[in-house]
């Protein structure tokens, strides 16, 4: 199917799929935005549809199908749970429609890989979620990078921590936190270092014995080799109880360079005896900035600008790297990718 | 004249006059923004309302007054030179449509007031740009301040450096560093501590010559005592050569609470022996997100909502202050505000 | 009289006067370092120079006289209140031994001056202990802005707070929060920015009646006009509750350096939602390096290396601004110093 | 053989082994504080021990054994090449005369161990030269860690990070990075953690061709698990070009605590559109609070105090984690620790 070019003297229709936290923040952020139009919401749930449509002044479906053949969309965000995301992308497919789909892009590699192949056929765009690429500090640090200033890399590390764990009912579905939470940090490494060839996963389970009993992990290190010979360290925290962390070090041959105090506030309290900042407690707060950038990422991507979402092979890849350290941690000893997968 | 109540499900149309820097900045954040309409732009000079127009996809009118009249505005952004705010807000006022007005509100104080009678006569909202009111966390710091929770305050003090003085003809007919850039943190004074009652202000010209010629300073100091017996100190300087420059701090009973380092960037570079962090060179870059916000607020306001914007008024009683550390600096003496000037 | 030179292979023998808590401090770092002898203390409390003989194995007398008679000693440190400065100095001058003198070094500028001379006349050293002049970064900040590399000055800036004010007692013999607290700043200023020519100060009584009715001050800002055309604001509290703090800056025709974070820890606590940082509450906390640097420069004096502490006339200087100042706030105008005093 | 107690009003005596960069910086420190007396030097080189005898005014002795004899020693430092260390052992052992090595304890696991039989049959004191142990930052974790405050302990991570290597020759017989560089944070993990019973271990040899010639590496990453279930990151480089940086984090069940800032100069540079802080090149410069210090807390051990010196078997434990390290890098697998080795 042939896709309409897109008007660029008119807002690129977004529609959103699932009304969740996240997929009602994304309606939020196309909403506020003047390049981007709400053309449509739907949800399983039709008080969510009915609530999301009042409030942001926009159609609500009842259904992805009906909201594809109606409200002329150039594109979707796909916010539904994992499981959801492959007939989405499919049925979006079908009706040409572009597609950003929040991570991770399938519960499994196969099913990711199809979504991949059904894009391409389709001739659809299709982005991943990984919101971090939006956010300005670490911009700077992939262009950084690729300047070649730094000389050549030598060491990549980063951290991602979230204050809590979710649900013990969402964590028996989220394929594990390595699949869940450090693919994150798998894209980061991968967008700014490369390839990785092999990961060595370390995990723990020490706050709560539910972990060992659903056979996940709280705590987790993994050790990344890079094709080009480099190494990397992420580590990884579900119960980091003073809050969402995340930061990002490249070591290279003419230095180093740090993005680390984002979930600082930018007040400074001094009480008796000490100083205290406040320090974010949520991603979503953390990378407020980068959801509304990555949005009018996509919608640039749609009308013929340069790609700055992660595609979905790049999604594809970060679960390659999750499923290598998944396996890596319940075989306690480095694994290497197998690409043909 | 009665003014139409603005319909919440439609965006807020606002007109903008004057395309310098500010103002093209201004319409450039309406325009992305979707709670508000770039219905209109205008300027002297025609290149520059065409060329806004065609970029950012508005109506280009030849003169204020034709927009007034054709483009059913709710409101005007005014960043026209000094001297054309009180022209502009009488038109404005004639027509009902309210005024976001760039700082200062006017040339002189005898003739900011009488802009503020104007619009009170005519019922329309007049906000003045002290942008920094929307600055993310000053704006905590005045939760806080109002909160209770810091005591009783003992000291204000603010910074405010620019990294390289305007050129000669703008510093001429500027009415001095105290009117043109202090004026900022005699807002922030005001809006933080209260009514100031007196002023000693202490200028020195140390980088040019030219600052003499004109009878201006590029450095100063102004000690402020508030109405309440608190004390403040606001330093500025036109010849920062790091970059622009804003920190501001509050000493209370019980502590202190600082807003300093939003000039820096998150990216921490660590080259041989040392570690370097970009600092912002211009109060645009450091003030980003505090315009857009502002324009929002001012929107929120004509919707009925609470006042964030400075008001006329506001704008008025900096202007005092600013003209009396004009005074004082050029008596070598303290001044006492005259309230009935 | 003629003084016997140091032999360089044994340790500087000093005596202290007054083991109050500065004194006690002083005598404890003579005992622990190698290059300097506990020779001596006394005081006029019996019980402290048993005690503190006892403690650091050194002799204790009964008075100055005797252990100026029989200790051998190169040098004393004066830590008496100020009153009892001018007898000790006049004291040791007349047995050729040295004086480091805690500030102020007298309690008032007539006597301050009298004691620079007698030091003179008997060919003594005469040091007053600003120890802010022997922390290391303030000492790096002033080598920077001799060498140049900063270019023209421009601004200075010092802060200085306390957690809490001394006994009524101790304030009512003070001289004045001038006099007694900001003394420090203007020693610095001179030392970084050169000689003063006007004060303008601007005090309040906010935190407890007490202070209005010593005719005192606990909260403020001093603006200073250097020689040099440049101009300098100080501001302190005698109730900072949260900390004693210390900050300064020098902002130049090069840009600004400024040394502000002393008084925190190097720990930062991550705990629920906020970033915790231990901030020091005592000046002799903050400067515990700088006061056996400050004894082991005096000693290195002695023994005939370059002057590092600041000498008896650059104590009497500051108590210049520190007279002058006092007088500014009680006549609510800017003086001008006065050389000839 | 009995040890004569130490008469807690004099110095304690010490003798120094070794007058390489780092033996000389302990005779220093030892020459510049009053509680320990430099009461002996030597070295395999003459002209060392004759210009160090010299400048620090103490004796000098032809070879270990004379100054053992003579100099009336209550303890040694021992700061050889780490092959000389267990002679050194041995022949103070003899003498009654306790030790305080540099680390490694040995070249290798089985002669350290030796090295610790010995000192226990001798009944001397064996401390091992881990001055992190010393710095005030890592103090107050190590007590916030004992505290119990944290709660239970999730993750540890420390970094470690060396401006350039050192020649070739040293590389060649230091026993390889692990052993040489790593183990200070293998000794910092026990410390704060406890034993270690797993570790995998992952280097690369990217900034010269050296590194693979010699079998060495100049970057790695070692996961290592604890007996109590945690888990922690080590990642070690020898070519962080822009200076000597360590940094430590707990994360634990009530937050997190971090030293990383010890590198950082106090003052702050503003240059045009950036900050600069100078970092600190060298671990000497870095810790150099820490070496007095560790010199002054041995002493206090050998009165009969605590013991806050890393002891031999401190030293031999890290040995043991630094040689699973080794064998882990070239295995390509985790190894667990041998406690029968």
């Amino acid at each position: 199917m042939m896709q309409t070019p897109i008007d660029p003297s008119l807002p690129v229709r977004l529609g959103v799929v699932g009304l969740g936290r996240m997929g009602r923040r994304h309606a939020e952020n196309i909403a506020r935005l003047a390049t981007v139009e709400l053309a449509g919401v739907t949800d399983a749930l039709s008080e969510h549809v009915a609530q999301t449509a009042q409030e942001l002044r926009c159609p609500g479906y009842d259904g992805l199908e009906p909201m594809l053949s109606d409200a002329r969309l150039d594109g979707i965000v796909v916010a539904t749970p994992a499981a959801a995301h492959l007939p989405a992308i499919e049925q979006a497919a079908r009706h040409g429609v572009h597609v950003l789909c929040e991570k991770p892009l399938a519960p499994d590699l196969q099913t990711g890989m199809r979504a991949v192949a059904i894009a391409e056929e389709a001739g659809i765009m299709l982005g991943v979620g990984f919101q971090m690429r939006f956010d300005r500090d670490l911009r700077r640090l992939a262009d950084l990078v690729r300047s070649g200033e730094l000389g050549r890399l030598y060491q990549f590390r980063a951290s991602l921590r979230d204050v809590a764990p979710p649900s013990r009912a969402y964590l028996e579905s989220s394929g594990g936190y390595f699949r869940d939470g450090a693919i994150h940090c798998f894209d980061l490494a991968r967008w700014l270092f490369g390839e990785v060839y092999e990961v060595a996963a370390y995990g723990a389970a020490l706050s709560d014995p539910m972990f060992e009993e659903i056979g996940d992990v709280d705590n987790a290190i993994v050790v990344l080799r890079f094709a080009g010979g480099q190494i990397g360290a992420v580590d990884v925290s579900r119960v980091a109880a003073y809050g969402f962390d995340s930061s990002v070090e490249v070591l290279a041959e003419h230095g180093a360079v740090r993005v680390a105090d984002g979930s600082a506030d930018g007040l400074r309290h001094y009480e008796h005896g000490r100083m205290v900042q406040r320090h974010v407690l949520d991603f979503m707060e953390r990378f407020a900035p980068a959801y509304p950038d990555e949005v009018e990422g996509f919608a640039a991507q749609l009308r013929g600008g340069s790609a700055s979402c992660a595609s979905g092979s790049d999604g594809v890849e970060a679960m390659r790297i999750a499923d290598a350290a998944t396996r890596s941690a319940s075989l306690g000893a480095p694994v290497q990718l197998e690409h043909d997968a």
